[in-house]
């Protein structure tokens, strides 16, 4: 039954049982982190031989004959090029190989923009006004980029298939301030969607008002499948841009951070050769070159794409049961009850849960004071703001299955504590 | 005797018989490359035994039980903090350790003060006019950095003691637009000076007119020495800056690029606690962390300051060499001719000449068409001007000895040629 649907007397009977329950689940005194996407232990062993396949007695020469030990190369060996091209499914002209962290690719690209501005357009510094578009819920860390910049944030809810593009259309149609929009267009964080071919073709055929407009295309996700049998696909912006006329108009990241070992991985950005040759004006002056040793690691161990996937399904073995355990706890104990509804996602690193309104942030401080330790509630909104106090991250990844079970009970229990007060309150 | 005490008869004699060398120089073909402060292949081999100390039996873990592999310590590892911070003479608790490259420190550096601003004070973008005092002739990476942000260049002549301070304390301490000053402190780029313990006092002990004046102290060539038995010292800036109760007014930076592998080393920043937790608010935002896996390579292979210069002395046997080298043939070729100087330096990657004025360029020129590649003339200065036209940089590392052997012969024939030409033209 619907706890809405329960009597007043009904209701407090309940939070009498639940919060012996949860009296008890405290008793415990547990420390889960279930905040960030975090791979665990296990799936950091799983790479380990990547360790041994660059040694001293090594061949140091990249296919191009250039000695990875030394400077030189720029944007990136050829063959580690063509790895993550072929992980993004794009071809390696588009691709500069950077160092360890996507995300700081991301920082710069929009530091790129406020400081120097895109192919000759002024730099945003300089503007009145700069605006960004952000589908939410989506991922903290963009979000944290574009504020301290002084960005402006916009909302935009996400559907099923994507960003609401309706009104993505509309804003970078007609207002020249708004100069980017954040997207996780597979498997997307928190909630696990993948965009739609329409949503990418929509995408693709922008027409903004705003000449230097860019598409943050954070393809994190890539190849982090869960299952080997139901796998998302998304098609590749970059040539869907160079179709509809708008080869300029994205930018996109990957890093095998989550493929291999978390801040010992490769980045990439992909983009169109005006969009290169101006980013490459740029880090010519910022660097001499990114760790090419780290990139030849990638490349002698991963080998090809095929390599990358293999390796993806060790690890999906890992994840993924711990998603469905999690998934599983969370329909036994919470489906039909009318408080809160989640995703079932096919890939990435994350379960998004929707509580009803006004009880995210009483659910995670009730979690906190039993010691499992999730998201911020309003993390996945601009300003840590989420109008509705309704959403919640949980990052299944790093705990074992065991304490994952765990900590998804003692969730479970503080999503029915906290609704039955919110519901209790208002009548 | 000096060329400008010989008859014009006895010098056109002469420019015959070294166009002739000169000729013949260039018909072998050569392709040498002195351009850039490049290690050596076989600088490179020393260090391959780096490669295995991490590898898949490896303990992963750091000191303080940080797992190298995953997410976490945005600032380093502590013993690779302690690593850094002995390589420059300072405590472990002044240091963020970063990726694999200095400059891209203090790039970001610049462009912090220039899209945040330092510890409060305004975002130099949003300044009329930013300043930066260059010492010249100084690193052409650094004039860049400072080029692309649009801040004011000022040549600062440097002496064998460090930059003019007279005129250094002029500017800093009237002009509140000087927001800063590139110093190479030991073995100077490129002519391997190493300031005094009196310079470096009097750089602790600026009175700024602006608040978020910074020195930027590229300690780049720290242990970079050419002798076991003839090493300069140069004081800690830190704990000068701090003396003088100008705690905040320095950032320092160091890297092991041309420690181990160029572009597959660490590099640390090291500043005042003020100036660290200012910069790691900016730093949590730009990325998740730096890859603690090279970091805990590092300090698994060199193990302490010991290591570290026990491996410099291999690096310097190789490298002396080459510096004797050449130095030997401009003294034979080039002594008491009146058409150039040289400096002799005892660590760092370059040797600094400087031809009669108006004379650089045509001497690059020159050794170019016979397959010498220096340094571009100018280089050394803001903006790549040399209003004298005399500073050349050599970079002796990168050719073997007999390569080297054969580069600053043609290079002393070039100077010799183009100084005749020079004189003649003048009379």
């Amino acid at each position: 039954m619907q706890y809405s649907q329960m009597s007043t007397e009904e209701l407090q009977e309940l939070k009498k049982k639940i919060s012996e329950q949860y009296k008890e689940s405290k008793s415990k005194g547990l420390n889960l982190n279930m905040a960030r996407g975090k791979p665990a232990t296990a799936q950091l062993d799983v790479s380990m031989d990547m360790l041994d396949v660059v040694n001293s007695s090594s061949d140091m020469m990249a296919e191009d004959g250039t000695d990875c030990r030394n400077y030189g190369l720029l944007d990136g060996l050829p063959e580690a090029k063509k790895l993550m091209a072929d992980m993004i499914d794009t071809t390696p002209e588009h691709v500069i190989v950077y160092g360890n962290s996507s995300l700081s690719v991301m920082y710069d690209q929009i530091s790129r923009g406020y400081s120097q501005g895109y192919l000759g357009n002024p730099a945003w510094c300089k503007l009145d006004k700069v605006k960004f578009l952000c589908p939410v819920p989506g991922y903290d860390r963009h979000f944290a980029i574009t504020e301290i910049f002084g960005i402006e944030m916009i909302n935009i809810p996400m559907t099923q298939d994507g960003p609401d593009m309706d009104l993505v259309e509309q804003y970078v149609q007609n207002d020249a301030c708004v100069k980017g929009i954040w997207c996780v267009p597979k498997y997307s964080n928190p909630q696990g969607y993948t965009y739609s071919d329409e949503t990418v073709k929509r995408f693709a055929n922008l027409k903004p008002a705003a000449k230097d407009f860019r598409i943050f295309w954070d393809n994190a996700y890539a190849i982090h499948h869960l299952y080997e049998d139901r796998q998302d696909k998304i098609l590749d912006i970059l040539s869907e841009c160079e179709k509809a006329g708008n080869a300029d108009i994205v930018f996109e990241f990957a890093s095998t951070s989550k493929v291999c070992f978390a801040g010992g991985g490769i980045a990439a950005l992909a983009a169109s050769k005006n969009n290169l040759e101006d980013i490459k004006k740029n880090l010519t002056v910022q660097t001499i070159g990114y760790d090419k040793i780290n990139q030849l690691r990638h490349v002698r161990y991963f080998k090809d794409l095929n390599g990358l996937n293999a390796h993806m399904m060790k690890q999906a073995a890992l994840i993924r049961p711990k998603f469905e355990a999690t998934i599983k706890v969370l329909e036994e104990e919470l489906s039909g009850l009318g408080i809160g509804s989640w995703d079932t996602p096919r890939g990435g690193y994350f379960i998004s849960f929707d509580a009803m309104e006004g009880c995210a942030k009483a659910i995670v401080a009730k979690c906190k004071e039993a010691g499992v330790i999730l998201t911020n509630a309003g993390a996945t909104f601009p300003y840590g703001k989420d109008v509705k106090d309704s959403n919640i991250r949980i990052a299944p990844s790093f705990p074992s299955i065991e304490e994952m079970l765990e900590a998804a009970k003692i969730f479970a229990i503080c999503v029915k504590l906290v609704s039955i007060e919110k519901i209790l309150e208002t009548r």
